[in-house]
């Protein structure tokens, strides 16, 4: 979807025009109210769900939660999937085009926030003629857009799903992007963001940039029992190459991640990331920054998740019961760390499944009668 | 002290000859029993306690824990700093001319361990005619020291106070390792080591490498408390350069790092650290690993410390406990995370100090009357 009206952003910038690319599953009902938006995390994209015609493993990232008869199930639902402004797999980013000047946008690509973010998703809603969103859902920094969604447009969201997220990143949160986003910055094939000019990607830099990311999506407890002490083969080598399999695992991580990801898009989310914090305006107090939501919120965290642990999303549910909203709340006990929102777990999926079922009896159970998108708002 | 017998290592190779950096603080007794070696960690040196004359801020690493009076007090014992082999503060390391070849050793200088590190360290104790420490001391990697000493030299260690360390790295220790160390390999300003004769020295992956460690050596509280989301400027600077307090103090300390220490000294020391596993040749366990040791053991750890956490320490007190051996175990409740063991901490310092006073009276209470070093072992 192109948009030629300028999208005013945070830091005071604008973006002139604009392109969001989005998949969408299942049908929109009669009376549009059956929509559901689910937001994507740092590396993920509009990509949801299902997979493509011909092309193998391409599963959308969250293809266990989201499809037919799943815990939010496109039966029921019209989803939606849109990837962010600043993304690398298709909506206007760094590597695209600056009309200004006919060069990509690199380094001068603006620093786009969650709050610039959804208000691009509800010009994308407007667009669908989709009024207001059953549910919108997110895991990490997709949990982030959902709550902004609850705070930005409170009318325009009946649900918010926040999963394994934060109300805002800690000082070590931020200290890890930063050594990620300083490997980048620092990689001599970053060329101040212009390596597209160059024929060259800052690899090392992306590569120890998502090592280090990818220890923190991982719990202590997960990855003693994956790799442990195991060697790679059978005894130390005395060098620097691989002794033990979980080096062997990480940088096999950071050089995929490497090959497909890109450089300015890495630091542009990381740094929304770290300025997400929407009780920032109200001097830190969070239960006033939520004040205004209308939404019901099913909040979820994950017992091993260090990154975002279970304290920071019981933060939010403590705002929002302090605001007398209705809030669900579950902590998973659950192995895998922050990566946990993204995996299979039944009691995961049962309560999501549950929280949708509530959501569905709300709407009145019944299958979508499809009606075209964009009709009428 | 020069040492031109071959070190023979524990990959197999040798060091032809080699010279070891020590100092050392206070007197050793007529009978030679009040000798203490302290072993020091990733980026320390033999330069433990005191401050060099007319240099500002020259302290040792551990000044606050020895000196006349300290609770390592050197009015009553004869401390020992070594620095160990590989190193970059004095002892032979990579940066130093192999004599085969004429030419800086670089990433040829062998891998050593802290096994290697320990017969080093017993063949000064003979030069300098110490047949048996009253103690062998340390923190974190120096930890390991001190443990395998006792395993090592059974009969040459009365005490072995193991302070903030770990039997073995964890997965996560190692991946952490591992990053920091990939940071450093695949800077270009390494050229395999031989960086050196290309007259620059590899700042960016050294930089990163230390931002790494540094965010594992203080706690989530700590960060928390000392930076939280403090910004540098008042408000966001939508760009990629300083914004947060704690960004600003990393690259701080990721500078400052990387103009003084050696790459390949990095890679060699995290190798040492993730190769310790005493309990390896003994199929894991620990207390079979531990069985001939004759010391008597204080083992410390640190309640915020998640880098070598109380369990890891309690590991080597159940396994000390399980052969019968005589073990104080303290767990300080202290915000500092791993950095906690080189701190002031009044409950900290009073446990070590208590634990020298009963080698003291185990040794007779009596000052030192000098002898002279070397004179017979």
């Amino acid at each position: 979807m192109h948009f030629s009206e300028p999208l005013p952003l945070q830091s005071g910038a604008a973006l002139a025009d604009y392109t969001l690319v989005y998949e969408t599953y299942g049908s929109l009902n009669a009376d549009r109210s059956n929509a559901v938006l689910v937001c994507h995390a740092l590396n993920a994209s509009h990509h949801v769900a299902g997979s493509y015609e011909g092309k193998a493993k391409s599963e959308g990232w969250w293809n266990n939660m989201v499809g037919p008869g799943k815990a939010l199930d496109t039966d029921r639902f019209f989803v939606i999937g849109v990837n962010n402004l600043g993304s690398c797999f298709g909506s206007t980013g760094p590597m695209h085009n600056n009309p200004a000047t006919g060069k990509p946008y690199g380094a001068s690509f603006p620093v786009v926030t969650v709050e610039d973010w959804v208000h691009a998703q509800a010009r994308l809603a407007d667009r669908l003629g989709i009024q207001k969103f059953a549910a919108v859902m997110g895991g990490s920094l997709g949990g982030m857009q959902a709550l902004a969604w609850s705070v930005l447009y409170p009318s325009r969201i009946a649900h918010s799903l926040v999963i394994a997220s934060t109300p805002k990143l800690s000082a070590q949160n931020i200290a890890f992007n930063d050594v990620a986003r300083q490997a980048i910055l620092t990689d001599p094939d970053y060329h101040d963001g212009d390596f597209y000019a160059h024929g060259v990607v800052p690899k090392r830099g992306l590569r120890v940039a998502r090592m280090i990311g990818h220890i923190t999506y991982l719990s202590n407890d997960d990855m003693a029992e994956k790799f442990g002490r195991d060697l790679r083969n059978g005894d130390y080598q005395f060098g620097f190459g691989v002794d033990f399999e979980i080096e062997s695992y990480l940088r096999y991580q950071g050089d995929k991640f490497s090959e497909y990801f890109d450089a300015n898009t890495y630091l542009l989310i990381t740094k929304a990331l770290d300025y997400f914090d929407p009780a920032r305006a109200n001097g830190g107090d969070l239960a006033a920054a939520l004040a205004n939501t209308q939404a019901e919120f099913l909040v979820v965290s994950f017992s091993t998740d260090w990154r975002f642990a279970p304290d920071r999303s019981r933060e939010i549910v403590q705002a929002l019961v302090k605001n007398q909203r209705r809030v669900t709340y579950a902590e998973i006990d659950a192995p895998h760390g922050h990566d946990a929102f993204l995996l299979d777990d039944a009691r995961y999926m049962g309560v999501v499944r549950a929280y949708y079922d509530k959501i569905w009896h709300q709407l009145g159970a019944t299958l979508p009668t499809p009606v075209a998108l964009g009709e009428a708002a």
